[in-house]
């Protein structure tokens, strides 16, 4: 694994959020984009090699709006860069740890990226992602 | 900021959380401490310009126990690297933010630190370290 490429972070405002993490990080918020296939909104703000990820649930039934109603706002996720996600869901999975989708999915910022269970790794959910390729062979 | 310093994992058992992270990071612990001030033992890996710090509490009354008792194993909290944490410090007060501490103090891995409450960043628990030096003038 390369870096933490980024930290989620659930929100239930995501526009309060950003104003946020904006004084926070001493930084503006490079880039807003909806997940419509996932039911969130995002936005990133960069801090050096990393970023954050601001995300707010746009259905109740998002896992977003489900994670707050439960746990209220917080640290969702946290994601590390990858050079080859197949190769490392594979690997991963030889190690024992519980994958929560058993190909690479499309995900924010240009990514493909792999969920694994939070009861694999202490209560953390770890994501995988990789720079998308356009010649990627899916 | 510079970047993500490290971000900070509660676990019950730091051995068994630290072979579950060795083999999620493909990387060995590169250093075990123990911070008898805040009544924990943390172990450090890599993650190319990012660590991971898990820490397990030594006593029932450690902020990691209580973590965990009240959330389960989870991240705890997010460092940022800063250059000059009075400055930060002074900075982030007048923005809103709530200082735990009035000035920074000693935290694991040759740092200073200081952390910001979660309810004003929504949820999360933010540090800022700075990289200790011995001619600092506390």
């Amino acid at each position: 694994m390369n870096k933490i490429e980024h930290i989620g972070i659930a929100v239930s405002n995501l526009e309060a959020a950003s104003s946020i993490y904006q004084k926070l990080l001493n930084t503006n918020v490079y880039k807003v984009e909806q997940v419509a296939s996932e039911f969130v909104k995002t936005a990133f703000l960069q801090s050096g090699p990393n970023k954050v990820e601001l995300l707010e649930g746009t259905s109740p039934d998002s896992a977003i709006s489900k994670f707050i109603d439960k746990k209220g706002e917080g640290v969702h996720h946290i994601a590390f860069e990858v050079d080859d996600i197949k190769a490392e869901m594979e690997r991963l999975k030889g190690e024992g740890f519980i994958l929560l989708n058993d190909k690479p999915k499309p995900g924010a910022d240009n990514k493909l990226v792999c969920f694994l269970h939070p009861k694999t790794a202490n209560g953390v959910l770890i994501e995988l992602c990789q720079e998308r390729d356009n010649n990627y062979d899916q």
